[in-house]
């Protein structure tokens, strides 16, 4: 197979977007990136998004979206992965460049969810466990992080504060980032003072609602110079429901895409220079820092909280904010993490930037962690 | 790329499968192409569905069915493009294979339908189309077709019943065939007797609902004997909107589709021996007859009214009876039309057999045409 390159991301800033559609967004994202690439040239289109036939009562975005691209006769379709959804459908775009069929590929996440009612955010979310054994008890997405969370703090000993830095840490990160929902900085107190979401997860805990659009346009990277290339892309899967899993606290796919990942890269965790994981709560950012390899298990959460994956620290994680801070418009967050790796990559970080970093890991999960898709770029 | 070959299929009857679920019904068709295959051997699975989020309130497809197969871990996702949805994750699945990247993939599509509202079915067909536009005038996918069926039959001469016979072709070609949901004949009488679904179409006219899926295991060409292999796979899109066409009784994403596939294949055709068509109405599958170049632009309703589409015609179409009787559960259709031009290629589809077949083709549509999946296999 052909190597595969990153021409150019395009981004919308997260967050209320009442007055656009998810046409609007998902085309001011692509247009960002067409412009980046200095080419709008592509010949298929990989749409990812999560929750469209229950949020907008819209299926087939994608011949709708090469025509609201103006690209009508390309191939076009839809991954979804639930929240994976993005990272799983760049794992798609890049082998559509690498096998020769196509050579260029937009990838493209979109949810809007501010003007959707809470209810059915929550019910959709709830989609992605199973319902007829899980949802139907009632139970949402963050309690059954709950679960997790709970039996962490008791099995490690990790502290409430300890987990909750890792909210702390994504704001403080998120400051000067022109996407970011939340720009700005809290306080471990705040986090603490804030309702419970599901005991014992504070509201700061999880990632907020929001809409957004992220695009990656894909080239074979023999046709690129000062390129980002992908060095590899890997999906894989768990046990589906959190209560038949062996261990609560080990995301069984984020071992094994990870796994796949390095071993297809030829690298090891010891080569990431700038990390992003799929904190959709702190007790799922902390569980990614262990599953993916950079952190002793049952020590994500001190490592975090003492400050490891601060800008400055052993392994920069969510340099953006995360899906804490920069916001989670959930088919479209995959794609915002891999995007964010490119920026880091391309020195293109603004304020966010970290120093010298050449190799980049991406880790998006959907459900309960019930599939992974970790990719990791490195400088062409 | 390497060759892609299919090593087995497993089909589901169509019909109303009150007592099962969309696991219980994938996991039927699963095991059944185990069993032909030989092997249940799988490093990814590729789930094509339309309606599950509004159907079962349920997502993230692609884990879940992994989970149910026993087969944690391997990569997985849910591919959607409306009724193209199963065209669409073929091609994915083959380009999978073909990349070098998996080995062993399934490819497999679930619809569930009798237990939904009747107007939830009709809603969720509709989000194929723009709802901001189209829907919400309340017109539904059928009446939408309504106005193509009319002006079909203005502008080229066409009679009411000379369209109406390829329903009665379906049903023709369905009887003994024992995955299909209506396997017996009808009478152009009973069809025109029939209530009027969208003026000039007759319910009679239309594909049904029903519940199915249906799975197809890929495996690299070399590694076959006997196989049918995979000559090409093909995605295009149109005019995303009906009313925005320069012609409605075109379907731009069927010409390019079908051009790609053949050039692709090299093959023209005259080298199809035989062929699926998506006939979601008769006009539809009218049209796809003209689009993919088999008649002229405006004969194709006399063509299969006079026996041209008949299992001894010239180019035998939906031999198991097409969507209208073997049945059209959405997300799985076009892995049903796959897998029989498969049976058809292995001398294996009974009483449903036409002579000589070394090549086939299927043509999946997703929206009114917005999308076109087109698959040619042959003889190994």
């Amino acid at each position: 197979m052909r190597g595969v390159a990153i021409a150019g991301v395009g981004l919308c800033s997260v967050g209320e977007h009442w007055e656009k559609s998810i046409r609007d967004l998902f085309s001011e994202a692509a247009i960002k990136a067409f412009d980046e690439a200095g080419t709008d040239e592509i010949d298929a289109l990989y749409v990812s998004n999560m929750g469209s036939a229950t949020h907008q009562r819209q299926l087939n975005l994608g011949a709708m979206m090469a025509d609201a691209l103006g690209k009508r006769g390309i191939a076009a379709l839809r991954v979804e992965a639930a929240s994976a959804s993005g990272g799983v459908a760049f794992h798609e775009g890049v082998k559509a460049v690498a096998s020769g069929l196509y050579n260029c590929v937009l990838v493209g996440g979109v949810e809007k969810m501010s003007d959707v009612l809470p209810a059915e955010v929550k019910s959709s979310l709830a989609m992605s466990e199973d319902q007829e054994y899980t949802a139907y008890t009632g139970i949402t997405k963050v309690g059954l992080s709950g679960l997790i969370h709970r039996h962490y703090m008791e099995r490690f000993g990790a502290g409430a504060e300890e987990i909750a830095m890792f909210a702390v840490r994504g704001h403080d990160h998120a400051v000067g980032c022109p996407h970011a929902q939340y720009p700005f900085k809290t306080s471990i107190e705040r986090v603490m003072a804030s309702p419970m979401e599901a005991d014992p997860i504070h509201m700061l805990e999880c990632s907020g609602i929001g809409d957004g659009a992220a695009t990656i346009l894909l080239r074979p990277s023999d046709e690129m110079v000062d390129g980002v290339e992908v060095a590899s892309t890997a999906v894989a899967t768990d046990v589906y429901y959190l209560t038949e899993r062996p261990d609560i606290l080990t995301f069984g796919a984020v071992e094994k895409a990870a796994g796949k990942a390095f071993k297809a890269a030829d690298l090891s965790n010891g080569d990431i220079d700038v990390l992003e994981v799929h904190d959709e709560t702190t007790i799922t950012g902390v569980i990614s820092l262990e599953d993916l390899g950079f952190v002793e298990k049952g020590k994500g959460a001190a490592f975090s909280a003492e400050g490891g994956t601060a800008r400055e620290g052993e392994i920069p994680t969510n340099t953006f904010g995360g899906l804490k801070a920069r916001g989670n418009p959930v088919g479209a967050t995959g794609l915002y993490q891999i995007a964010e790796i490119y920026l880091q990559l391309q020195d293109k970080a603004g304020p966010c930037q970290v120093n010298d970093a050449d190799v980049g890991l991406a880790e998006n999960l959907g459900g309960l962690g019930s599939t992974c898709a970790v990719t990791i770029l490195r400088r062409g």
